[in-house]
């Protein structure tokens, strides 16, 4: 339908009378959604004349268990239904429709998030952390994705690298984030889940954070790029993907780390790398962080999953002891663990702080609220950013 | 509802259980859609229980007149409506369903496409030109997106550009390739639906094109970025923006040349440059290159948009015969126009070969079927690029 609405749209357009033009757009609907208004209440429509029933979802109503909150929308003479929100909270928010059960995405927000294989619309109310999220007026840094040789795992595999503004224009040598994403993630979650390039943009720009590359690899070592990116096509994002989370990822770690520090300006010192990552990342940064003891100053374990499960023979989980004693002598500078009161790892959080306490190793603990959500991992990123390299 | 999915996927995973994990992906519908047969056909399917009526609607169905082709799909009694189509030829297809007359994505599908401000799901049905808009097992370049100070319209400008592979490891210096979108897109347009990635990468690894750079602007000066990615934020995409086609990109392209030429190790001669675009890019690639006369050895007008509103008095569009006539004498190694039959700039098109052709200026012309989509202007991309830089 769109690409007959440009051709009528073009000939509007080029014959003078091109006022016409942008009610067209976006599948017909003459309709402004979401409308932040100036209180901050949010309006949301959807034109559905035969539609039995609108809801709206969305990630600040409360859940009851495992349903998500939901209201139910106003329908008007025009098949118009709207909702408007109480005042929200500065936030980033994701959003959706129930039409007659069915979940659908908002055709006036052209704007989606793909977290795992769902698309959702999203929104950001301004102010406080929120605006750490928003692409500002200050320097940029650069967003770059290309492919490294892994030879631990055999194949090109894909890789997003954020270089800080000046990066280019400079002959300075700059320290490193290695930033991993959970399951179900890629080489893209952290850029448009975790708005990670606005975070290190406007940090920066506010003199908050040192200027530093940070590196977004793929986790799944199954895969060689993001689903779409890859050589495997468009296959459906899956939240298990084999071998994960088996110790190859953390084997051929060193694949990244040589490609990072042959292919940029870095410092390549213990000093001036640090790894982080969420959940199955979290996992990934406590075990990577030790069984390469003495290359990482700074380590950030967001709602991280620690241990892994019982029986595994892989090598790099044998000793676990033994190895984190081996960190802990040789010292570092920051192990931070952050996790939500609500996450379902909040206990396994919770037991290995005892470990860590019962052998005197030094941790920085952060409890938040809420549970294993991105908004906790952008406020942890935003907080773990300013205490690197110092 | 996802988050607490994933939440209870977690819990499940970690506690061994994880069998159950990706049946609850995308939206809880446990449908593979869309399925690619093995004899070229292709199955949709979606769960709709409460549905009175869905429709497919996908850009290989008829059109008629401005409505776009569609069918019915039929309902079995779990309320999976489901289509299987005729075999298709290889191809990148778009398509939605209609449910009860509301345009909505596959939720099965996570793979969507933006054009102006309309989201829609993709699939690519493989061999002929089509295998070249898929990730293969080759070389891949890297695609930046980095912000350059355009000093002509006082403001900093988001920016794509790829470099081919091998970029980064060599010391050699590269044609670059100008290559411009559309009105409604921006600089994600060639990346995201002309699958220019794709295209440059396999051109190049059969050794059918040059490694070159390619620079993707954005072409609407009161944009600092896409939608989205730049200051003013989740905007709404629109198809026609303000200061498009006035003069104002031809003038400050000096900007972007200056940044590329100063950033890159490009080879900084007329041979070895080359602007072209589609629609209003291509209108941007005829009048760039014969307002910066001796600049350009290679133009490529795709489904061109040609000659400006009558009574534009922009210093650009002053005494075009002129400067055509100087284009020429100038000389240049190509200049590639492609059209489609069915396009409603054809007239347009033949006019200005009419004119070309009395002033005795060469030119390749290349007609196709079809009309102003983006079918065409990857076909186009995929056949100009192998004519550059010889």
């Amino acid at each position: 339908m769109k690409r007959l609405m440009i051709l009528s749209m073009i000939c509007l357009a080029l014959s003078g009378i091109g006022v016409y033009a942008q009610q067209a757009i976006g599948g017909g609907q003459e309709i402004v959604s979401p409308e932040i208004n100036e209180n901050g209440t949010v309006s949301f429509r959807l034109q559905a004349p035969q539609a039995d029933e609108v809801k709206l979802t969305g990630d600040w109503l409360p859940a009851e268990g495992f349903v998500p909150g939901s209201v139910v929308m106003e329908k008007n003479e025009k098949g118009t239904w709207t909702h408007t929100t109480e005042a929200l909270e500065p936030e980033l928010y994701g959003y959706a429709f129930l039409v007659d059960g069915l979940r659908v995405n908002d055709p006036n927000n052209a704007f989606l998030s793909r977290d795992i294989a769902t698309n959702t619309n999203i929104f950001i109310i301004g102010g406080k952390q929120a605006d750490l999220y928003k692409v500002n007026e200050v320097p940029h840094g650069s967003v770059t994705r290309r492919w490294y040789d892994s030879q631990g795992n055999q194949m090109k595999r894909r890789i997003t690298i954020y270089t800080p503004p000046g990066y280019e224009n400079s002959r300075k040598k700059y320290p490193v984030l290695y930033l991993l994403h959970g399951a179900g993630g890629d080489e893209e979650a952290w850029i448009e889940l975790g708005r990670a390039t606005q975070i290190l943009d406007n940090l920066i720009a506010q003199g908050k954070a040192k200027p530093m590359i940070v590196v977004m690899p793929n986790g799944n070592v199954v895969q060689d790029a993001a689903p779409g990116e890859g050589t495997q096509g468009f296959i459906k994002p899956a939240f298990m993907v084999p071998k994960t989370m088996d110790g190859t990822f953390e084997e051929t770690f060193t694949d990244i780390i040589n490609f990072v520090e042959n292919s940029y300006r870095v410092k390549a010192s213990k000093s001036s790398r640090a790894v982080a990552g969420l959940s199955m990342g979290g996992y990934h940064s406590m075990h990577i962080s030790r069984y390469y003891p003495n290359t990482f100053d700074y380590v950030g374990l967001f709602s991280a999953a620690i241990l892994p499960n019982q029986g595994t023979t892989a090598k790099v989980y044998q000793d676990i002891d033994n190895a984190l004693k081996k960190q802990m002598e040789n010292g570092y500078k920051l192990y931070w663990i952050g996790i939500g009161k609500a996450d379902f790892l909040y206990k396994g959080n919770q037991d290995y702080r005892a470990k860590l306490d019962a052998m005197g190793m030094p941790y920085t603990y952060r409890v938040s609220e809420g549970g294993h959500i991105w908004k906790n991992w952008r406020v942890y990123l935003s907080e773990f950013v300013p205490l690197l390299f110092n």
